[in-house]
């Protein structure tokens, strides 16, 4: 993930920049009330577990991939789609909510390494690794490290839940916020499926771009701020205008992460890499890439992705087809005019300052891409 | 497993014996009903699915679970601990909390198919096997199949828990239903994580109990019991009373699976069997076989327990050894002595009849053991 929410990203309309003097959201604060949150709930958990004698590592296990980095940006989403839906003093509900978030996105990502068998994650090893390692040299240390990583993942989830069986919400609240979250974890775990199942690469971008929905777009914007300002009690009108904005952005944050997996960032702050071309991900720079390659073109670019030991060279050559065949560059206008969308619908949205001022700054740092 | 609660169990004071009338919980009519939410629900999910074009497979796949068998014996408790707490006219609440539960029960075995790698399940394919076929032959076919086996898992649980969520319960039994079911699936996972991470078979008769308490034993029947309590509102004192009741009667059901897998029962519903004995399972029978065996069969134990390719012979080897040293007979003891434990709570409890009279009957299926 390449969000930095925590920086004023060029453009936004911030009062420091002296453009418009809105009251900020502290964001850097929210996170902290996040992360205090998710330790105060772990910490707990392992006082009990130690209290029955279970072993500790589990809680270890989830407090250390938390501390390993995150951007927490579905946990910042939902206290701004909280500040959009008119807030309020009292931020313990929305907060606990927001945690929740967090513990379900490891759920989802210590699942996903173990389902691609990825190997590090956030620069550590990923969960099953470890355990796979702790389990030293033995025939069965892959099969049992997966199988520890399965648990500890679904404790993720399950602890995710209880977070949220506890946010103190009122009853009509309460219905509205687990239906929201219930149908996340839906749409999170039929797009795992599709991109699990798949048929693999093709040149179908409506497919890719349904598994980007599926999978990402929605679990990372529009939910979140969705769930936010259902804490906040929204109407319908602004539930609707939560998934206006929250698609769109969603969409452009997950097709520019797929763009950086692949060419990296002008920047140097992510390198050109293999990753996904190695695995076979049905990314829609891919499909664009296949739909206008000429057939030899389309030869070549099945022969290279997808191949386990892709090596630079052959990433290289795969970089320049998706050049050749203006791929990239249809990619970067996907994700442009998303941007655009989600700024047109800030303008006449009415939403409270504040909130739109986050938007427009998360809007920024999601989709700026400069190669 | 093997309880057969559709049955009128030997010993059981039921109406149609004489002994005592009292009015019966109709527990086919209690299964029935609780079929019928499960498929009314999934169907709904299926059409859903269609609509968003999701894969079909996904709620296929539970329903085709769910239609193979199971006893629903979890369901049944959870009913028969509402009657226990004095239930009342509506079952709309706790038949739904009760169906909750065996999607759970779903979710639990299709992970612990994936981590064991089971070949069947109620007499079908396990489902990551299923889906291995359906990817046909394909070097990736196994991780692939795993991973979609995962998330369909995955799934069970979100929808288990979303059943819970649309149960229709007041604030403060919602919020003592969250917390049980919560700590329910909590212990299940730790139990799981101590079977799956732990350091194989071992003399700790004690450490063999504790996996049969987390992954087992509890949510078997403690928790469905105090579940179906807390829907009718139950006391500290009668949610108190099913953990009495659950943990001796779950610990009986769970030894005697251990045995029967082993063993065999007399009737020939059940084969004596190499599976755990292949798997090094932790069981009680083995830890007490190698507590009280002499050096030399002890290591005979060890060299043969846990071997993937264990045949028959090696089989009854093992078997002669938990006869030698008397395993057997102490593992019978301990299902018997908590059977007793179970009788007499009841009779002292002061149970409305119907609840007794179910839990008696399902307390003598549960531990009955012949061979």
């Amino acid at each position: 993930m390449e969000l930095e929410p925590d920086h004023h990203p060029r453009g936004a309309p911030m009062a420091s920049m002296g453009i418009e003097v809105v009251q900020e959201i502290d964001l850097r604060a929210v996170r902290e009330q996040v992360d205090a949150v998710l330790e105060d709930f772990l910490v707990g958990k392992g006082r009990a577990a130690a209290g029955r004698r279970h072993p500790p590592e589990v809680v270890e296990t989830l407090l250390d991939f938390l501390a390993a980095g995150g951007k927490r940006i579905r946990a910042l989403l939902c206290v701004v789609g909280w500040h959009a839906a008119g807030g309020g003093e009292d931020t313990a509900s929305v907060v606990r909510v927001a945690a929740s978030l967090e513990l379900f996105v490891a759920f989802a990502l210590i699942h996903d390494d173990i389902m691609d068998d990825s190997v590090s994650r956030r620069g550590h090893p990923a969960v099953h690794r470890a355990l796979r390692e702790r389990l030293g040299p033995s025939p069965r240390a892959e099969r049992l490290g997966a199988g520890g990583a399965l648990l500890i993942g679904n404790l993720a989830l399950i602890w995710a839940q209880e977070l949220l069986h506890t946010a103190q919400l009122d009853p009509e609240r309460r219905r509205v916020v687990h239906g929201l979250y219930d149908a996340m974890l839906e749409e999170v775990m039929y797009g795992q499926y599709l991109d699990v199942m798949g048929t693999g690469p093709g040149d179908d971008v409506e497919a890719a771009l349904r598994i980007v929905r599926y999978k990402t777009a929605t679990a990372t914007v529009e939910r979140p701020l969705q769930l936010g300002a259902a804490v906040a009690g929204a109407d319908t009108a602004t539930l609707d205008l939560c998934t206006t904005l929250g698609l769109p952005l969603g969409e452009a944050f997950q097709i520019r992460d797929d763009l950086l997996d692949v060419f990296g960032s002008a920047d140097g702050a992510c390198a050109p890499g293999l990753g996904d071309l190695r695995e076979g991900k049905r990314t829609v720079l891919l499909a664009l890439g296949l739909q206008a390659a000429t057939p030899p073109q389309r030869r070549r670019l099945h022969d290279l992705v997808g191949r386990a030991d892709l090596d630079e060279d052959g990433g290289a050559e795969v970089r320049a087809l998706l050049e050749a065949t203006a791929a990239r560059e249809r990619t970067e206008h996907m994700i442009a005019s998303r941007y655009e969308q989600v700024l047109r619908v800030l303008d006449t949205a009415g939403l409270p300052p504040a909130a739109s001022g986050a938007l427009r700054g998360l809007a920024v740092t999601a989709t700026r891409y400069t190669a």
